[in-house]
């Protein structure tokens, strides 16, 4: 027999292993124009009070609410109108018995007024209004502090900045955010075979497809992907490659994983570092690596990705992007995971022995297993979600109800 | 009775008459690390097989399938192993009668070879394979072309670039991949209250919010913010403003809408162009505004949102969003609209004739509505969705049951 995984591990354990994982979070400075999706690394306190003054809640006059207890269309009350006081403006005159001071929407409230009366429901006559309602005290006037008091607590510590919370910390004029550092994630993809797409392509060659999708993916969980050239899938190029990126968190490669020739990666794992899963007992990504390595300061996790572009994906989705979100602070909204249940097209016969991640194409209420090998990139384009088939399930019949998660990025 | 809008229109109908505004699209070749999340302009067409190349499907041996019919663990078949290749290497021998070639998986398929069997059904002595298990012909092989045909369609038109269809157009070698130009939107926030967040609050200031939350809002839909300065509310200032963004595709402004003091928007655009709407039918957000503005070669569009963050943001999501996803060719999917039922916390009485947009908040399976008035920053930031309330319903009773969307950008 040929050589074999020593140290193959169910999912539900490699799971564990990675959730597992040292998390280093560092947090930096922002402007709020880029807070935007950015995560809050602090809780956020009100430095002032919101609104920061008494102002008007509506376009009118401010008076006193004694003066027009009586108003009504039958009963105008005249007030006499003293000024004008529009949003932005310091009012200048205060508001006695029997006069009233136009506001606009936003302005403070004069001193003595303390309501105010909608225009729709007054009269202009030369100098003077005729009040048509009466109003309540504190009629359309909102409170100074009436929204956020000073020293409350507006948002919390690991919220994404959506932007509806922008709106929140532009209200006490923050010009910097505290958010977590994004994770920088090196990606490598590994071959002989890769070339770059501004290289020609010839025979027994094919262009990089992993370094793309992965490092988009990477960005959808937060992250920041370190593009790298592609590595010759020899054992020193990969070292030289990995130590290289001293600045990365993550390591993620795709490609010489496998347990045939050049399995260069679990060699170079095992010098720097430390293996931790060497095959996981699903299809497809068997092959999959998780690792550390130690040469820097900081241990660094490496995730060793199948070359297989459809496998390097959803295993990047079962197994990676969970622990990148988490090292980013995001949530599972970072990617939407929706669940919906569909009918199975026709019968399908997983195999023996390993959990399985089947892509599906959703056509009305059937979801349709594609049934192309895990190296044909379409069938990732082409579908709509997957499902899942435990490793015990002999055989899933036509018409059988499946979850579908999705997996767009 | 104070200044009235001329012109009310019901939200239905300001929604066809945005939706029959004209759309320009342009388009724009990037390279493939910048189409992440852009939206192809062009049916995208193979320009080569995928694979390429006849290959391995997997680790092992490429045989003439005729050689080992018989082959079992009983009856191990020998085989003369007269090379390696690997991934990326071009085979230098043919595969003859009794003869094998060892083959990783990616690597071409020797002239001579018609299957493979896997090296875990095979052991190695001297200079010789023997082979465990039978393979049909063709068997781990895959064929040049069997992912994809030169020439066969591989994406649409209007096709959002997610992180799989970035695989798809690496897979082909594409370097610049031929998008829709982001529409270009101004933001212009105005108001002589209105201060940035470097400026210190004084008495009758507030710090700007909306050119905040709708520029990332307008990312959201795919669109690329122009942001702007804040524009003092008089006529001269705004004129200026709306000018100066000759390259913007639309226009939108908050706050200078309102039916009382300083309805400059309107006066301008009447002058500029041509008011389409002014004012709907709903709670919050009476004194919208949307225009035309025609000064420049191509027609702008504006739309003049009121000044309230909230009404603003709610304005924003209902009645611009789906037109600039629109713009962008983006679908539903930029913003997640998701409806999920939840019962009513409380006794709710809407105002009388108008639509409205209610924010709540969820706990458990309970939505409770924020009753804050649309100044307050806060019930935006507490929200988790809002329901919709049709203008002819008097009460919504303490256990209905509602549809609660998601205005999260």
């Amino acid at each position: 027999m040929g050589q074999v995984f020593l140290n193959i591990k169910d999912p539900e354990d490699a799971e564990e292993i990675i959730s597992s994982l040292p998390l280093q979070k560092k947090m930096e400075k922002v402007s709020i124009d880029e807070a935007y999706r950015r995560v809050l690394a602090e809780d956020v306190y009100a430095t002032i009070n919101l609104p920061p003054f008494r102002r008007a809640a509506m376009d009118g006059y401010a008076l006193k609410f004694k003066d027009v207890f009586d108003a009504s269309e039958d009963n105008p009350i005249r007030l006499k109108l003293l000024d004008i006081v529009t949003a932005g403006k310091i009012p200048e005159t205060k508001v006695v018995e029997g006069t009233c001071i136009e506001v606009s929407t936003g302005a403070p409230i004069p001193d003595g007024a303390d309501a105010v009366v909608m225009i729709e429901y007054t009269d202009k006559e030369g100098g003077s209004i005729l009040v048509l309602e009466s109003v309540p005290l504190n009629a359309n006037i909102t409170a100074m502090g009436s929204d956020v008091k000073e020293g409350e607590l507006l948002l919390k510590e690991r919220e994404r900045i959506t932007a509806d919370k922008i709106g929140v910390l532009s209200a006490i004029g923050m010009e910097l955010i505290p958010v977590f550092t994004q994770p920088k994630v090196a990606v490598i993809s590994t071959g002989n075979e890769i070339i770059k797409n501004h290289e020609k392509l010839e025979y027994a060659k094919i262009y990089d497809i992993n370094s793309y999708t992965v490092s988009n993916a990477v960005k959808a969980c937060g992250c920041i992907p370190i593009h790298s050239e592609i590595v010759k899938d020899d054992y020193n190029s990969l070292k030289n490659a990995i130590l290289e990126f001293k600045d990365a968190d993550v390591i993620i490669t795709s490609g010489g994983t496998s347990a045939g020739t050049g399995d260069n990666l679990k060699v170079v794992i095992d010098e720097l570092g430390e293996i931790l899963v060497h095959g996981i007992a699903v299809k497809p990504g068997k092959p999959t690596i998780v690792g550390l390595i130690k040469t820097h300061s900081v241990n660094q996790i490496i995730f060793g990705l199948p070359g297989y572009p459809v496998s390097a994906l959803m295993i990047f989705h079962v197994f990676v992007a969970p622990f990148l979100r988490k090292m980013a602070s995001i949530g599972e909204t970072g990617v939407e995971r929706s669940i919906k249940q569909y009918k199975l097209s026709r019968r399908y016969i997983p195999s023996r022995g390993r959990k399985q991640y089947v892509l599906v194409k959703i056509k009305g209420e059937e979801a349709h297993p594609i049934l192309k090998d895990s190296g044909a990139i379409t069938s990732l384009a082409e579908a709509d979600g997957y499902f899942i088939v435990s490793k015990n399930v002999e055989i899933l019949e036509e018409g059988d109800m499946v979850d579908v998660f999705s997996m767009q990025y």
